[in-house]
């Protein structure tokens, strides 16, 4: 298979872990006999520091006009306690998502076995676990009018939603739930938000189409307790984006960490594969960050272009890596091994 | 002391644990010596049923002429599922928060000795954690306007938040941390939210009068995630409603129950003290209820009110109630004592 992908290292950490995640990649490409052809551009705090924008033309274009994109990490510190900066790093992946129609972001949640014990969770609470969170990627708060005034003293912003913004995320949270326990969990606040109401009535009429799905609802409220008491209980979990933002960082303490935890963003005819950490700046340069969410990234883009077999050499790479315990400090406070050491075994194992 | 306390049982379990909270004081009372009057009113669902408001005008009156408002629960799964309801007990609670101009709910999180192994979390994660909530409560997504178009397929909710909403909870944020170890983290979505960036520029303005309390901020999806991975960083958090909502109930596993936790919330001139638990219908009349929420949070009302060694008593009662495993089935599965027992051992220490 011949596939151009568009790299956009970004900023932090961002491009030392997509390094590891190429040498997978081009370990898988000379194994399995494809052609990966990278192609990298600018965006976030380095693109804003070089052009001026957080998401350049030419970056988009190439983004446009290539298979899938495979983000590294973006942010940086000085924007942050910034309230006046008038371009920040996350414009840049927000214009993004919004210009791939990237509407669905999915992040499957699976604790690895050799790491329960890393986990701040109690082994019975997590073991077994193993769920999928189908958070909707471009609507919400996140890309509503946005107002502040004169003297900067009133904010406001507004989370908008539609029903066919709703319905497109909801069918492919149902299918997914089809292929897997059967069980679709709504998490919404519709005792106060009428856009939660919206996404309610929505998924009930789209669930008519799904009469072997199983169909809940929970408060988000609830649902952030629920994912720490009993996690066991959820298959697919639906929700819009800032409380997806929120959940799925939440439980990505069931793996015992952040580092291992990659993402897809699908939209009609673009995908986008990244890691779920930051850009953890205080790590950058320092041969300390753990690349495994971002070599679990290309594995997801492997799969989703059909390459299983393939997809599933690097999961059992990782895993090799775990169990070898071949992992950051992270996962090992006094691992010798850094970001360099398990990317290397990971594409060696290949 | 006199004090004259509307009560507002409200649905669910809320008639069966206040009454447990009602029978603590009036053992405090009789021991020493201070005559509480306790007035009864409709709020929620059940209001809603005998008056068709969530929030008849009598309830609301009385709340306003007396020392403090007692809170049982509120909500009704009837409403829930029925995107079409145009009366919802939540929108009792919402307005008596905003006629009370309850500005500020403060929710304070410290697991108990005795209930460490209850808790899904590891004991050396919770272990000496000890930080407290301040939620602000009457502005944000809760109470901007909303909409909904005819056709019924678009809909919308507007966050809003001024400087003045701002300083006021702010201020108080940093006096208890004053009080406490000097310590305040605000949580927001700077990132991406324009409210949050009036948040931290205003949460900065007002720091500079407490230069003796360190100041930090975490983007919501990140505090998520830091609650559960080493809550014990956090001394005092400072966050917006809808972010306060879902962190304080996601913060209540680490005391093992959700059942054990009280709040108050404040006001210029008004308080009202209720458990951060909801109406739980499916428990309502088995007396399976864990009363201890609410009991605690009649024993904040006794602080409110300068009576620290009344609720001193109290917290000592029930702490007694735990260590001999006097406690409801939430916390002990195999547990003979309902409800009822729990409240009569308590009120019986006292
Ligand atoms: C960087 C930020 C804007 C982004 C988000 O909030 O969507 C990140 O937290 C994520 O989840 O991808
Ligand atoms: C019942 C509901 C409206 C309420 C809220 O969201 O504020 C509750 O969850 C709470 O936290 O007091």
């Amino acid at each position: 298979m011949n596939l151009k992908i568009a790299v956009l290292p970004g900023d932090g950490i961002g491009p030392e872990v997509i390094l590891q995640a190429k040498k997978a990649l081009y370990a898988i490409g000379e194994v399995y006999n494809h052609e990966f052809v990278f192609e990298e551009a600018l965006m976030g705090a380095v693109a804003i520091d070089k052009t001026g924008s957080p998401l350049p033309e030419q970056t988009l274009n190439l983004c446009l006009n290539t298979d899938a994109v495979l983000l590294g990490a973006i942010g940086d510190p000085k924007y942050d306690n910034n309230p006046n900066a008038k371009v920040r790093p996350e414009q840049g992946l927000l214009k993004l998502r919004k210009e791939l129609g990237l509407f669905a972001n999915i992040r499957p949640i699976k604790p690895y076995k050799a790491l329960i014990e890393a986990s701040p969770l109690k082994r019975e609470i997590i073991e077994g676990a193993d769920f999928t969170i189908f958070r909707e990627l471009t609507g919400g708060a996140y890309f509503g009018a946005k107002t502040l005034n004169e003297e900067g003293t009133h904010a406001s912003d507004l989370c908008e939603y539609s029903e066919e913004e709703i319905t497109r995320i909801t069918h492919l949270a149902f299918q997914s739930a089809q292929k897997r326990r059967k069980k679709l969990t709504m998490v919404d606040k519709a005792n106060v938000l009428e856009t939660s109401r919206l996404w309610r009535k929505v998924v009930q009429k789209v669930s008519e189409n799904y009469p072997d799905v199983k169909l809940d609802f929970l408060f988000v409220d609830n649902a952030a307790m629920q994912l720490i008491l009993n996690p066991k209980q959820f298959d697919v979990i639906l929700t819009e984006n800032l409380f997806g933002d929120i959940l799925s960082d939440e439980a990505s303490v069931i793996t015992g960490s952040i580092g291992l935890l990659p993402s897809v963003s699908l939209g009609e005819k673009n995908a986008l594969f990244e890691p779920i950490h930051g850009s953890y700046p205080q790590a950058k340069g320092k041969n300390i960050a753990n690349p495994i969410a971002s070599i679990l990234a290309a594995a997801l883009l492997l799969e989703h272009f059909g390459l299983t077999k393939e997809a599933n050499v690097i999961y059992k790479a990782v895993e090799k890596a775990i169990e070898y315990k071949v992992v950051t400090v992270d996962l090992k406070p006094d691992s010798k091994f850094g970001t360099n050491e398990v990317g290397e075994f990971v594409s060696n194992f290949i």
